[in-house]
């Protein structure tokens, strides 16, 4: 692989289209796919051809882009009706990650706001909201990576887990953002990745990412990562998240709750990086989150299709959820918050509100 | 498969060669191998297709046995030069399983009382020695089973790791064989087996070998036992070992760790279930373990040669070290020792004592 990852965006909107990287295809083949259809992006949101929390809040946005795309000039009734199916077919694909339910909502009130105008002007003030999504995406990266790194002691050794850069976000990533900006302050030794099975976006997509980053960087098995802490390779544990519930609860990648238990038996810091629209304020407590369970033959992908084994029954969720009384802190981009409690969240809570009152003051 | 897994075994005598199951090649293919050359045997314990600390035991005391036949009528110094070469390269092929290195001296042993007989003779004992060795590692596995499944709730949902039956034994199995007998008790609800990367010894070997029992199991990725604990799903944990130590602290897969540590914080029982020839009483802490470092290319056998991925550094140690103090109880053949301490290891270090020298006496 000769394709510095520095140049690959994985998604991008190209004349009236939406292209996207095609990732369950990496790191083997880069391969983009180019799309007018909602459907079309719908299902690559569903197989996980585009991933992780904050891409797939950008790519339902431009979803509904291209939904409404597809009008004439169809009188008001019709425009909502076709915006409503094009949400709740976006909405559908996943049901953890809650960036998706935020952008959704946010090109929702857009197309509220604006729904009276011309259908040309509706389209295009759509168009703009999903690129702002797309481009404040970008900025909150750079604001988490900023305010993680001061967080890393000189010469760590962080282990991570499944995929959390360029490949998951609109910028440069939330926890491997952080490693990028650290590394770049000479304050990295070494990163440990977990494979993050069934789907290993740790193998196929970090080790990737890293190494075209130029940051040292050693790949284990999920399960190694006691081994590791036990004999001190371990300076600190990193991860995303995708929902974020307002006691400071995180629920990430399956894996990352063992992560957090054994960082805390290990007397380890355990972050958590994400956007603040990651938060979602309705949920009192990590319990009532909706956890994704997948196919059984994601265990399997990588047999072959005849394996006796996969006639096995298999339990697949894709995401657990790790107690905020693990987590030593949660880095957004609006604020760090440490040792996150119910009432600490409010901070964030707090700060959010005041720039929405203050945004919608000014306009 | 249409195979009953009863009806195989791992490892046996053939008119004077070693016949084996390549474990490698399951669950898709049953391939049996046979040799007359312990450098074959030793090679195949090497790659695994011979595995499981009681078998890797029982293999390198064939193995001895093969070298040994290919004498004629060689004098004392030839013989002896003979059996050390051969004890070199079986010790050479596995560091962690202490029942290798027990196998070989208790042939050794036999080897030194018999040396001066002629050659056919010294064969016959020799042997004999390594017949018992497998015949008793069956007696243990079923004293172990009955020892266990009386410690199992009615009702239990169980989670192991690994695989530790009639494919790692010379018998029914460890922490599978508590669970067969268990499951024949009315005991069994559920299993859960952790697939057990990187070489997925639980949906290639243990979900077949449940399967084949009906005892119904559900396969999960290794990083989801943390999640099936939150829900309240498993009851115990149930692990093999590769090598125990004087003060109880347990060598098994790697992974082993985790779930003993994910097992306390949910105050469920983790139980470790291995033959008393798994004990090493000349190391004082499990930090003194030898832990095998395997190749690499392990994370990525199910890759396609060419993924860029496997030009990333890897870190794959095969057995990690659970203290003693997250272990419910050590479930050997001749004791179970619940809540292990140094102390309450010498009560099988004492039995075992008391055992040889009634052996002895007897002869």
């Amino acid at each position: 692989m000769n394709v510095s990852q520095r140049t690959i965006t994985p998604i991008a909107w190209v004349n009236g289209r939406v292209r996207f990287l095609d990732q369950t295809r990496l790191p083997s083949e880069i391969v983009y796919r180019e799309t007018e259809d909602e459907l079309f992006l719908a299902e690559a949101i569903k197989r996980l051809a585009i991933r992780a929390a904050p891409l797939i809040g950008i790519a339902a946005a431009y979803g509904l882009v291209l939904a409404m795309n597809k009008l004439t000039r169809e009188d008001l009734p019709a425009r909502r009706s076709a915006f409503d199916r094009a949400y709740a077919l976006l909405a559908s694909t996943r049901p953890t990650a809650v960036n998706l339910f935020w952008a959704l909502n946010r090109m929702c009130r857009t197309f509220q706001k604006y729904e009276h105008l011309p259908i040309e002007s509706l389209q295009e003030l759509l168009l703009a909201e999903a690129r702002a999504i797309h481009d404040e995406d970008a900025s909150m990266c750079e604001r988490i990576s900023v305010l993680g790194a001061a967080l890393l002691p000189v010469g760590a050794a962080v282990l991570t887990h499944c995929n959390t850069g360029r490949l998951a976000t609109g910028g440069k990533g939330t926890a491997l953002g952080i490693l990028e900006t650290a590394w770049e302050q000479n304050k990295i030794k070494h990163v440990y990745i977990d494979e993050t099975r069934p789907l290993l976006q740790g193998s196929r997509l970090t080790a990737w990412e890293l190494s075209t980053l130029g940051i040292p960087a050693t790949l284990i098995v999920d399960s190694a990562a006691g081994f590791l802490m036990q004999r001190g390779l371990v300076d600190a544990v990193l991860v995303g998240a995708d929902r974020i519930v307002a006691n400071g609860d995180v629920a990430n990648k399956i894996g990352t709750y063992s992560l957090a238990l054994l960082a805390r038996h290990h007397h380890l810091p355990f972050y958590v990086a994400a956007p603040a629209t990651t938060i979602d304020f309705s949920l009192t407590s990590g319990a009532s989150i909706p956890i994704e369970q997948r196919q059984a033959t994601e265990l399997f992908w990588l047999f072959d299709n005849d394996t006796p084994a996969a006639e096995v029954d298999c339990y697949n969720p894709a995401f657990d959820v790790t107690p905020h009384e693990l987590i030593s802190a949660l880095i957004t981009d609006v604020a760090v918050i440490e040792s996150p409690t119910p009432e600490r969240m409010l901070t964030i809570r707090t700060r959010l509100e005041t720039e929405r009152t203050r945004a919608e003051t000014s306009r």
